[in-house]
């Protein structure tokens, strides 16, 4: 095998953990000597041992002399676990092919320090774009420290999301609801309005046969306006409720004690000062699943880093059939907010479409 | 070469010429003799030569004894031209290799009849797929004597065609728009109701830099309510404007001479009764770019066969914004019509979905 390939190695053991790892990055570590593969790992819990760790234990003495190949650059500090740039001094190894460099303050270029300073050979940059593509998350919110936002819809091929009497069962198939809770399970937080709430009534958790935890469950609303016997508010996962900050202490009170209250400085929900709070509460990842409204507000602010759009193969007809994005029709075409298409896929007899805003030329 | 690409060369040749032989199909012939090619043509224009005249003609003597590859089973009648069945036969080929059977009643199986009888070897159904779909417009008309009807669309991501104040230049891309040309070329006539007239007044044409002849131009309207000053009525390509039974005598009088009308039997443009008069008007396809009613009406209808649907990377927003389809809603999702997705292109930065009614099971 080349260099590339026990990269690509590398890279597939970090893919494998995508959900799983946050707030810490997946990552994986293959460790090579004289040509075999003496050690495999990847990171699988917060908390737990790192990539190069079960790497490095596995491969025993053969880690002497071995070329270690890992997808982020190894740590530099004491965390919940000592730091993998010593361990890897320490075990004698030759070389660190690393794939990307850690953005994260604590590490960024530390770990590369250490290992360079004791002698071992470290190369920078094999298989880069496929590591900062896993775990663009991460890499977002170290830079931003806002969550990176994924807007998600699913419309009949002419536009539509429910008919004249809200009926929106069901759009897509089985298999791109499947895909939906899939997706659900890479975020750490899901985003719905009050709307959706009252009118879906959705439990917004990842269920079978898609299997993964279920991401904390964000719920927008300018009043508390709930009965809190809606199913978002179940102990199925965790909930917070974001709300401004005219709310009356009174209404506050009539939320049950498992449900987290956070309110905004703002007299109305604002996507901004929103994704500011997630991004204080840690919340590396968002899946905004609607309603109209919603999606109109993070829309406006441009508070969107990637689109998933699901049509299905139907054509529901009817002006007076609720389409996906709401609020108000600017005036002009020419207003519209760019985007480019990144991917189609078929999903099922579904289509889902990846988009993220243009980059500016 | 072996037997099927011969049969692919023959179907290059026809598929080059789609758009241009309606009514008649799209035909290539091709004349191996000794595993060399000694004759190749396309039928090009109706009341000219067929393809298997061409062919044979540039094969001269050796077409004696030679396979010919057609994609479409010779003609047997007495046209404008005398039947190719007759000269492969005087022409004393050994073989003939047929993709499909022709449906034209005054062929269907007559051609190879006289071909077997004179004892020229006949092979019928070699890629037999591809030459059927090469004339679907054609097959389609011979069976069911009305137009096969595209309908094409062009949208944002989320559904909308046009801001609240009307405006729709551009949501596509020039790539889009050529596209949408070189598929106007491929038809016999294009279809618009009167609100996109006096709306939007296109021209519909096919312009440069697509080439290709400009199909009839069918305009709807209950009341013909123009000044004929609109585009549409220009010189650039004929137009034909159908009305329904009660418009006045008076309004008939102000239609421009150079423009065809014609009188539905029935109180409203009825759009089954629409594509009866166009299929006595021998229109074997139909392009219908709109707008909102007149796709609304194809569809509940499920009048038509193809969906073209082409997305802009670009989001609107707006409830007030307008979207593809009108009409009215119906209660349930389940009343929508069901689709399958038979392809997805990318066209420049745009995507071209197209569709068909989902067979029954």
């Amino acid at each position: 095998m080349k260099a590339a390939d026990y990269m690509e190695l590398a890279l597939s053991l970090a893919k494998a953990t995508v959900g799983q790892t946050s707030p810490n990055p997946s990552v994986g570590a293959v460790v090579v000597k004289d040509g075999r593969i003496v050690g495999m790992g990847s990171h699988l819990k917060p908390g737990e041992a790192h990539a190069e760790v079960i790497a490095l234990e596995q491969a025993k003495d053969h880690a002497v002399d071995s070329t270690v190949y890992v997808t982020l650059e190894p740590c530099a500090h004491y965390g919940k676990t000592p730091p993998c740039a010593r361990l890897l001094v320490e075990k004698q190894v030759k070389r660190v092919v690393i794939a990307s460099v850690d953005p994260n303050p604590n590490v960024q270029g530390k770990g590369i320090q250490i290992l360079e300073e004791a002698g071992i050979d470290v190369e920078v940059g094999l298989k880069e774009n496929e590591a900062l593509e896993l775990n663009r998350f991460f890499f977002h919110y170290m830079h931003y420290k806002k969550p990176f936002v994924t807007l998600k819809a699913a419309t009949t091929l002419d536009g539509k999301i429910a008919t004249k009497t809200g009926d929106s069962k069901w759009i897509t198939s089985k298999d791109a609801r499947i895909d939906v809770h899939l997706d659900r399970a890479k975020h750490d937080a899901i985003l719905v309005g009050s709307q959706t709430v009252k009118a879906d009534d959705p439990q917004l958790t990842v269920r079978e046969p898609a299997v993964g935890t279920s991401p904390i469950r964000i719920v927008l609303s300018t009043d508390l306006d709930f009965s809190f016997s809606e199913r978002v508010f179940d102990h199925a996962a965790k909930t917070w409720l974001i709300t401004t900050k005219h709310v009356s202490e009174q209404r506050i009170q009539t939320v049950p004690e498992h449900i987290e209250v956070i309110q905004l400085n703002t007299d109305t929900v604002e996507i901004n000062a929103v994704l500011d709070v997630l991004g204080e509460g840690g919340i590396q990842s968002l899946y905004v699943e609607g309603g109209r409204m919603v999606h109109a507000s993070f829309i406006k602010a441009k508070a969107f880093h990637r689109i998933q759009w699901y049509i299905a193969p139907k054509m529901l007809t009817g002006i007076d059939a609720l389409t996906a994005v709401g609020g108000q029709s600017p005036e002009w075409m020419k207003e519209a907010i760019d985007l480019e298409f990144e991917d189609v896929e078929k999903i099922g007899p579904d289509l889902k479409i990846t988009a993220r805003q243009k980059k500016e030329a």
